[in-house]
């Protein structure tokens, strides 16, 4: 087998890879160690930037983005019981998020790359990673038929946190920075619509809370709780009661308790990767780099990679320049760690820390008065929340 | 003795509500623990907000303040060897910040209180402040002709952080906020003119450093140091030769060793007492609360509370009105925890932390970069320089 770039993982980080190279004729293969129906059953995060969007267009999927997609111009800041409304358009000058599920992105690169003809291996397992400190390296990973190896030009490692990609970088060129939070965040997905038509980022002295949204008849609520927490112990009951606690009244009160049809505890973590290229071997998305989940911007972090690498590719085959290539570690990190900065802040600033003491709690509160109180603060927390530009 | 408000303390804080009270007709005596000379000995920062100006020329005293003033338009950040200065009067619509010495404040605000006849008891030993809770409360101290009393309407304490006011307050009453840095500033005050026209505040692997100055032909050099460090192991030469490491090489080139006329170590550290008012009695200025020296807020913040002060005992003794009075703690505190918020930030972005990990290191460099790249960002970080306004 042989094609121009491998790509592993088929997330959205693959899949947008494969198809915004694919449109610019350059040939690619995916090999993903899950099946179809898995990739597509993940829940993930919904919440595009501005820049993601027009990334998602760029590939040819925008179309149902666009019909589906919730468009805000706000989101909302909760401290116990006071409320802020930043206004993302008047803010940043015009600039709005979208609220678009991950499964449903892939779902859409996923069709469209089978449209396209573009292969996907499914179920390729055990995969290794050849020869990157040459220009001829290889992936191999056992098909359903046996052991099979892909050459290719460069490999594009989009696998995740836990995949080979990174692990395939010697420790003596790798340099990895971690900042693991102690406490993670209870989800539950529930068919009923949103409780407020924008998201609620709530800090209470009970803990962190978020109300966010799918589509219009598909909610997802957080609260924090504990690393260790079980959830087979969080009823639904239990949990709305825990959520409506950490809500301002107005938000509260209109919040019924409706049935889940996921529940589960995520970590939170800080990680960044560096550098990301290694030889033929290029990192993007989660591989590199996570973010906790306040503020949304690990899908779109993946985005901003794929933008730079893809650009960096095409270069490389149309224009025989290898230098977008050799900057794509500086750029993207560049970005990532704009990104890591941000989503830190948001976490620090919402979460009830076990070791705050009284002095950090009021430094807490002072962040939000200042952002109610300051317009350069506002406007500053709402450029990152839209995203930075590429 | 008797006089409508009772003023512990002859720093900037306490004669400059000597000085709107008098102007308005409200009858002032000011008690101060030390001898005139050696109040006009202390040597402190002298980064003047935009208000504070406003409020120093409200108190006819900002002639000498605008003919001497270096009035800076802008303010350098470094960090390792990167340069960014931030354009505070393109960043904030036209405004700047006005160095002159808290001494110089001091001095002329002492001068006109002489100039007006208005008394200041030196030497009063053994403070005590008596009946606040009633509407006739009264100052006892020991002058040198023995013990008096000072019959008053109100007492205001601007008595500094170690003052008998803030412990006037009893406890069940006293909420208390501090944060104390690992690490202090060895400061150099030298005859010479500055090394740089606009403050530097530099953030390198081997520690904070900043230049400051007090005028064209008086400057201030700071280096972070940890808390144990001692005067005597640090000759002129030791100073100026640290000082050149941390800087960008373009300033530290031009900067000579000159000798000192004064060096010492000073602590950092963040507190704040609440609530400011206690019946009769108001603190103000550091006798409230204390800020790091970074980002010189902390004659700024005293200036704030003799604003908000000042305004509510005009409008007691005009209007016999007392809501100006009973909003003074709400109002003060508001803006003192911004401020408060913004030195613990500018510190923590800017020194190096014992405990600090690789994560903690890049999030420092990561809001360095933010600043540099992001316009809101920038401009928030010049608001809080230049001042929120009262």
């Amino acid at each position: 087998m042989r094609t121009q770039v491998a790509i592993i993982g088929s997330g959205p980080a693959g899949l947008l890879l494969g198809q915004l190279l694919g449109r610019a004729g350059i040939d690619t293969i995916i090999l993903e160690r899950a099946t179809r129906e898995h990739v597509l059953s993940r829940i993930r995060a919904g919440v595009l930037e501005r820049g993601t969007v027009r990334l998602l267009e760029e590939a040819g999927v925008g179309e149902r983005l666009h019909r589906e997609g919730l468009v805000h111009t706000g989101v909302e800041l909760a401290f116990d019981g006071d409320r802020l409304r930043l206004d993302l358009e008047d803010l940043t000058g015009g600039a709005s998020v979208t609220v678009y599920g991950q499964t449903e992105v892939t779902r859409d690169l996923m069709e469209a790359r089978e449209r396209a003809g573009w292969l996907t291996v499914f179920e390729a397992q055990d995969v290794e990673i050849h020869d990157v400190e040459t220009p001829r390296p290889s992936v191999s990973f056992t098909a359903q038929d046996g052991r099979r190896t892909l050459a290719c030009d460069f490999v594009a490692a989009c696998d995740g946190f836990h995949g080979i990609g990174r692990r395939t970088v010697p420790e003596r060129v790798l340099r990895c920075f971690e900042r693991v939070y102690p406490f993670g965040w209870l989800g539950l997905l529930t068919d009923a619509p949103p409780a407020t038509h924008e998201l609620v980022y709530a800090n209470h002295a009970r803990g962190f809370a978020l109300l966010s949204m799918r589509s219009p008849t598909r909610s997802r609520y957080y609260v924090q709780v504990p690393l260790e927490t079980r959830v087979e112990e969080w009823s639904d009951e239990r949990f709305f009661t825990e959520l409506r606690r950490r809500l301002p009244d107005a938000i509260a009160d209109g919040l019924p308790t409706t049935p889940s049809i996921e529940k589960s505890v995520a970590p939170l973590r800080s990680f960044v990767a560096e550098p990301m290229r290694f030889g033929s071997l290029f990192l993007a998305g989660d591989a590199a780099h996570i973010v906790p989940p306040t503020g949304a911007k690990g899908l779109n972090l993946a985005a901003g990679d794929v933008h730079y690498l893809s650009n960096g590719l095409i270069e490389h085959y149309r224009e025989r320049s290898d230098a977008g290539l050799d900057r794509y570690s500086e750029r993207a990190l560049a970005r990532v760690w704009k990104a890591e900065r941000f989503s830190w802040w948001m976490t620090s600033m919402l979460h009830r820390f076990p070791e705050m003491d009284a002095f950090a709690e009021r430094m807490q509160r002072a962040e939000f008065d200042h952002v109610v109180s300051v317009r350069s603060a506002a406007a500053n927390v709402a450029d990152n929340y839209v995203g930075l530009p590429f």
